[in-house]
């Protein structure tokens, strides 16, 4: 399965402020055409940082995803840096340029040099156009650069899923006991050592002041997922715990 | 200022099941005793990644915390990852495990080894008593091990932020205008180069269809970050913009 790894950068998430939205949404969507999120990473607005995490993170995983930092003001310095990274030039890309100048000619709105900023791009990259703004992301080697607004990067995301090459996405089936996780641990460690192909994930809750347990089983194999799943309503059911909704 | 590193270890935030909240707590928090938050990676239960994960970061930063896979099920491997990457062994910590007992013998709920599994820290590891729960986290190092259900982590966060050492706070003051980011990015490089103490940052929204910009100016001086501020309003006021609520 091929993997991939999200680059969020932006001081606002580092300090609190923001809350992201982009982490789910993604990984979600990459699952669902057969890659794999195996990492993220949040970093400030700092060249050599992200020049940094650029790089190792590249060198590891089969595609990289940036999110923020690409807009018109001072603080935008991700096309700058991914291109420090590749150790290329930035340059105002043509069909960029005609993109903004075309949409900025239907508005009211300046096509000022801070706007044009938004075309320079690094050498050899290539345009993600997307539906929601004339500004475009950028794809260098397999570094794909998009918005940090969600809905300029689940715009940009759409162009780039088909580009993907995945393998059969994760099947996931989830349940829900009233059984506090330590009553099922045994029992579960058990069912994981019996499908070494189902990736089973225990989570706690607190509903009601009382703990919940969900339990998710993860297969390239819908029925191996479903069949542990099965496994372990069993075990709830010998135990005494109830399934709920 | 002293920096800090969050690690989120879980493959239900990776694979997009479950949206993470603790980073912006824990971001917050931090800022108010003077601690920055300068990098989050989020690693999922695999015990070689969770290991290179903290020894790399635990090089680089002042404090480490990581969230996530503290539990009684076979998927709770952090402790053991912790112990490793400090090259020690876990071991059953006398104080937890008395924690433990106390606890569960006031509840008609069965003390079983996967619940005591809970007391098994790295050799060298203080404790992090929390009020939420009996089971505690740990520190070793400057590796501070927190669960992932937030209001256990948030509890665990009380009994370590006033060990902490830390600077000043971070002040922030922000405010929101109509103008899209596009028409004040001039103004804006110019009064970010004559503030050089306050990082200005600039955050687009869509609102009623419309874009508005939120400008953030924080500085270790807040009467600096209001100047700043001050300066940017006179900008957007020059421009012909408003200041939303």
């Amino acid at each position: 399965m091929s993997n991939a790894c999200l680059i969020i950068i932006g001081n606002e998430i580092l300090s609190g402020r923001t809350q992201d939205k982009n982490l789910a949404y993604l990984a979600e969507k990459l699952n669902g055409v057969g890659v794999r999120l195996m990492e993220v990473r949040v970093v400030p607005d700092i060249e050599a940082i992200i020049v940094e995490t650029v790089n190792a993170c590249r060198a590891k995983y089969t595609y990289i995803f940036t999110t923020g930092g690409i807009g018109p003001t001072h603080d935008d310095i991700t096309a700058a840096s991914v291109a420090k990274a590749f150790g290329v030039k930035l340059y105002r890309h043509p069909e960029a340029e005609k993109l903004l100048r075309d949409s900025y000619a239907t508005r009211d709105v300046e096509l000022n040099e801070a706007r044009l900023r938004m075309a320079d791009v690094p050498e050899g990259a290539t345009l993600i156009p997307n539906a929601a703004t004339a500004a475009p992301g950028f794809k260098i080697g397999n570094v794909h650069v998009m918005a940090g607004v969600p809905r300029i990067m689940q715009s940009m995301l759409e162009t780039v899923l088909p580009t993907l090459q995945g393998a059969a996405p994760m099947q996931s089936v989830s349940i829900t006991t009233d059984l506090p996780e330590g009553s099922i641990a045994d029992g579960l460690t058990t069912i994981q050592n019996s499908f070494a192909d189902v990736e089973i994930g225990s989570y706690p809750h607190f509903v009601d002041g009382g703990y919940s347990t969900t339990l998710v089983s993860r297969s390239l194999d819908k029925s191996r997922a479903e069949a542990a799943t099965l496994a372990i309503e069993q075990m709830i059911g010998k135990l005494g715990g109830k399934l709920l909704d």
